[in-house]
């Protein structure tokens, strides 16, 4: 059976988060309808990142088996064709060979996460930014950022549900830069624990708010206790903007 | 009477422009009846930029004038409170001379224009954009525009209804630069004719179709011809970013 790459655009705020679940729309739920209805056969999709409700995407990446060959743009049209009216676009289709997996085959995963921080709500970009109703030290939380960089255990930043069997990472890169009054981080790494990226932004803002040094940072991690971290920055910010795969991932 | 100076920021999508009309809900009444709820009396309020249906701003200026001082942020926060949850927030407010006047008062208006020219249709950017799907040249686009920079008769780029009394306008910048899909275009000027940026627009990115060349777009200006104009591009992508006055219409 030819297997398909799939990239994807969405807003995350209406969606229950990327996994199917009991009750409420899913972002995966959503291809998986729009693909049965394009192809007449029902295909389980994988992706790349489970983002939760609320979370945004420009890139996740995912793969599904079909028992026909499409061409991949027409698969991409299909697809986006029953979408609609959603806010699920598939913004690239390509065919792949068997043994390539969105979520195994990945060799890292960039997020961004947008801070607004000024007094007045966000008008343009509701449900887009954390909105931080007040000045933040960007500075503090670009210095700070990098005590972070690098392979640790990161407990201290890992939800309570997370299912990962070992809580060491490498994250590659968490930056911060300032646009006005807007706080932007980036994030990558080969692989996230559940909620890693929302909890380090968390405990990052803490700097920001002038509450937290760079020390503190890096003793909460250090910590490798849950309970070192500091509150968990909401869905809105976040948005999983692409992830990579080596050169053998594509047949086109 | 103190006068004030408010910077607003909205999502122009559900509104039928800035201006109040006979039905539907505008930007300038809403800040209107805003106004009129938290400080009891009823204020007319002038805009800079008389922004049309589905045009947003992040810079919007306008003024008005209340029976007594109030504190500046006060009159922010309290408007943005009666604001809600319409899109449309208060960014900036400042007491101003007795004599500036939003809109005569500028010295500049700063406009953007994205376009998002892919295949796919928006899903986080669906009415932020001017979606046009398949490529666009924009090199060809960056090289034409300069083709109507300088004080030119913009007849060929204004509406049927303009109500200028000449068409005669000085356009400070029209740049056009590129970031992956998206095409971003900044139109700078003293004032601008009704519906000039998106009458603009719509004529560059002929030449992004490769339908037009930089002489093309020159010729149509020359024509001072209305019907020498490109489709006007859609609302949904325009912003009114910034509205800049002399160092003299501020008090603090």
């Amino acid at each position: 059976m030819p297997r398909y790459r799939l990239a994807i655009e969405y807003d995350g705020t209406p969606f229950v988060g990327w996994q199917i679940q009991s009750a409420g729309t899913s972002v995966q739920g959503a291809l998986e309808t729009a693909i049965l209805k394009l192809t007449g056969s029902p295909a389980g999709i994988r992706g790349a990142g489970r983002t939760d409700a609320g979370v945004h995407a420009r890139g996740q990446v995912a793969h599904f088996d079909i028992e026909k060959e499409w061409p991949a743009s027409r698969l991409r049209d299909g697809i986006n064709f029953y979408l609609k009216p959603q806010p699920i676009v598939v913004i690239d289709c390509a065919e792949v060979p068997g043994n390539f997996d969105a979520r195994f085959s990945a060799t890292a995963r960039h997020y961004l996460y947008r801070i607004l921080a000024r007094r007045s709500p966000p008008a343009l970009d509701r449900n887009r930014v954390w909105w931080v109703p007040r000045k933040l030290d960007g500075e503090a939380m670009r210095d700070a950022a990098s005590a972070l960089v690098g392979r640790h255990d990161f407990t201290t930043f890992r939800a309570a549900q997370c299912q990962a069997k070992s809580p060491l990472r490498t994250l590659d890169r968490f930056d911060v830069s300032l646009d006005g009054e807007e706080i932007r981080i980036t994030a990558s790494a080969r692989s996230f624990l559940h909620n890693q990226v929302r909890s380090m932004v968390g405990s990052l803002k803490l700097v920001g708010d002038g509450k937290w040094t760079r020390d503190d940072l890096r003793q909460a991690l250090e910590a490798r206790n849950r309970t070192a971290c500091g509150p968990v920055a909401p869905a809105s910010g976040l948005y999983l903007m692409a992830v990579d795969y080596g050169p053998s991932a594509t047949t086109d």
